[in-house]
């Protein structure tokens, strides 16, 4: 079988824990890190802006429709905006089609759709999320668990309105991905186990 | 690990045989029949009649808003299938408490959510749900597609209708299921086997 694994996931859900652990135990590929870097390379942007701009479409670069025509605020971001795209979904595309692996995030069950990727949607309720985040990061301790929920929150509002402005579809939405798994009260390696069997 | 495993599933997308062979793969009891011969008993209404009741709210017995009370249009009828509602949730109550065990639809998730079943959800997309009826049962060659394709959705509408009036959930949503499974292109079979790996 086939192992073009795209993970979509909720913020502070594991999902990338989830993604690297999955490529790990069937020894494929993990992309994540290496996107980034070379977005940078085919763009000459920095990372740092290149990261910013992935996962956050500013509300001003949205088409504002005037009569009938369309105009664009602040154009020259906006075409860097999907240059930058335009570089992950080639990056992307190169990747899966050299070997076997699994990519977390940045539109990709939709970049590689023609090759038929099997799609992951992780998610899990707010308080297992807050949870989550706390353990992974002592900068949560500056934080009370209102302030971080709706940090959590904001994050996935951003990555929600990333995915639907590039791919047209709803994100998290289960007609668009093969499996979506709760990860609430879930050992993320346990759950790797089980889904890799999937793919043996 | 307890296996209390409870199955919503869209009609044709196979969540029913999924249902059966992974009770078979565990070696757990498998509910389906037996729930509706114990409603009937518990009630003295026939299979038959608990069969249409099961899944199926008539509109007419929505609560219809009258200024500020409410009314109920055949009261007798409503509290009937208030009983068998009642019976049910005494009989799926009585059959998880006694063993490990698979349950089918029936707001068994919503039910037992005291002993927190690992709730599936298995849907598909039309297409595909649409050649697996045809597959199951010759009946079907009197229908065209689109015929076929209406009978699928009003059935889901039923569920859903059912699901949420005794719940206050929304049926298929992923936020109450621990796992939703999409079984487009996929043999149950397979789906099954890796499934089974989160139990053992």
């Amino acid at each position: 079988m086939k192992k073009i694994i795209t993970i979509g996931r909720e913020f502070g859900s594991g999902g990338r824990e989830f993604g690297r652990r999955l490529a790990e135990e069937l020894g494929i590929e993990y992309y994540d890190k290496e996107i980034i870097t070379g977005i940078s390379e085919h763009t000459s942007l920095s990372e740092e802006y290149v990261k910013q701009v992935i996962e956050h479409i500013p509300h001003n670069l949205y088409p504002i429709t005037v009569g009938r025509s369309f105009t664009y605020v602040e154009d020259n971001v906006f075409k860097q905006i999907q240059s930058v795209y335009k570089a992950q979904s080639t990056i992307i595309s190169s990747m899966a089609e050299k070997s076997d692996c699994v990519i977390v995030g940045r539109c990709a069950d939709y970049i590689l759709k023609d090759l038929k990727p099997y799609r992951v949607f992780v998610y899990a309720d707010i308080k297992s999320r807050i949870t989550r985040c706390r353990e992974r990061s002592e900068q949560t301790e500056h934080f009370t668990d209102k302030q971080l929920k709706r940090r959590i929150l904001k994050i996935d509002k951003n990555r929600a309105r990333y995915y639907e402005f590039y791919t047209g579809n709803k994100w998290g939405d289960k007609r668009n991905y093969d499996l979506c798994l709760n990860t609430t009260d879930t050992v993320i390696k346990d759950a790797v186990l089980a889904v890799a069997k999937i793919f043996e």
